[in-house]
């Protein structure tokens, strides 16, 4: 399975060098401003992580999510505290959420062979 | 294309379990929850199942589109039906549902091979 | 209560009063396309108002309940089939749906009122 | 401002009644399950409201922003948290959730002034 | 009717004084870019406020919209102009587009006295 | 990669022809419509195809980017005008519509090898 996740990265990679050799200056901003967000402030990048991983959730972005659940892995959640995410995102956001939801559920077991 | 209906049914039990193999509680109530809605009431099945259909289309899910139209099949609507509510979803939900109806039309004749 | 559905009613028409007088085109077959959709067909317009209904409130949008309620009224759907319509938008869309429930709710108590 | 507050409970409370007092239930449980899902957890039930803030925002419900904005208020989250919350719901969703901010932010004082 | 517009955009001041006060950064600094992504380009402002507009409109958030009525309207956009941009968003968007279309052709009625 | 290109076409094709085989009146008055919106008018089809495109990026439909993306290529947009389209839709719609930036960029260059 790790094949899913070096995929996902890899072609999350190739896109961003497409857009940023364009060199359009709001992108460009708008990408670091991405990265600033969930830095270490008020709140831990901890909990910044698990934010953006439920606004990806009920938004319904399957890349987003991979990307928070990536980063929810470096900050060595839990399967208890992931679910409880996984479990808010689906009561805000409905029945809509729970396909995303057994995605990433198998992207999770993913990471955690690596 | 039996398979399409085959793969789509096989990777969605596959998902399923390992949502619930994580037992987490607020998540395995709302996939009961989730069933219950869709029961005969006051409303029969067969109506309900078109209402998920179209929520399902205008909120643009195609599993849960895929879902409801196996649904919707084992509840015998005729073509004709199940196009009067991809129309009632295209004019609410508006163009951006047009793609999700090319591949709804297509699984809807997948399933009548079956 | 009744005033809150005159209201609504009144608004409505003097909004698309605005917009037609400017002739587009492409609006004005649009509105009639959306006064179609909803009429007997396959369906019945009774089933195709509850679709619209349902719909309109997973997508979040007042004006466009209100409107349905009307109808749904007009075809003298009961209290419970309202319910199971509400029920359906609320699991299908998730807890953010609820606050609309609220405003339906009390719409459709306004309407019977009449 | 105070007002502001009371104004939005008595009328999320009214329109509850409404909605229970028809005794659907599917929407009855599903009241009690968006309950429990903010419940002590794996994650303190501090983090979970400031999922369900950061969901509510993304998906643009004014009343749900306000609903966990006074759960945060009771977590007693400072403004520094509040509004890094915010800047992650604005970062994901984009700029059409600045006006729910603007909204977001006048309630927020209007808490603190309780 | 000036009074709608003055009213607006009172309410906008106060709320963006309300979240500047609080020196989140990643705000500040989104909330510039929002206003770079508008200049003068490979495209004209002119072009970029349709743009702005019409996303505004199928994203249905009506202050965004009367927002960028406003920015149209500095840029001498006709009748003829502006319901081109509106059908378009009816379009993509769907039914569910036409009560904020109501509100949006009064909005630019009152523009148009000042 | 014109191979993406000539699949997306091939496909799109195909799926339309399942649909309008049902001869489902308002479908089909809705698909008349939608290519009507786009033409020539008190705007040039140039912008309409930009507006039809920016539409679709924050609404996230990657189909009907492409399609857009399409009628752009024919329009003879630049690689900086077609940028400063997907910065406005990133900045409106937020960082959910990175990925679907990503699969832009990408589907972009292949229309441009043809």
């Amino acid at each position: 399975m790790k094949q899913t996740v070096k995929e996902f990265n890899t072609s999350r990679i190739r896109g961003n060098e497409v857009i940023l050799s364009k060199k359009n200056k709001v992108l460009k901003r708008f990408f670091n401003l991405d990265t600033n967000a969930y830095m270490e402030g008020a709140l831990p990048s901890r909990t910044k992580e698990m934010l953006g991983l439920v606004a990806s959730m009920v938004l319904r972005c399957d890349d987003c999510i991979k990307y928070h659940l990536e980063k929810c892995r470096e900050q060595r959640l839990s399967d208890e505290e992931v679910y409880e995410v996984f479990a808010i995102a689906n009561i805000v956001g409905g029945s809509i959420v729970i396909p995303h939801t057994r995605r990433a559920g198998e992207f999770w077991e993913a990471l955690k062979e690596d």
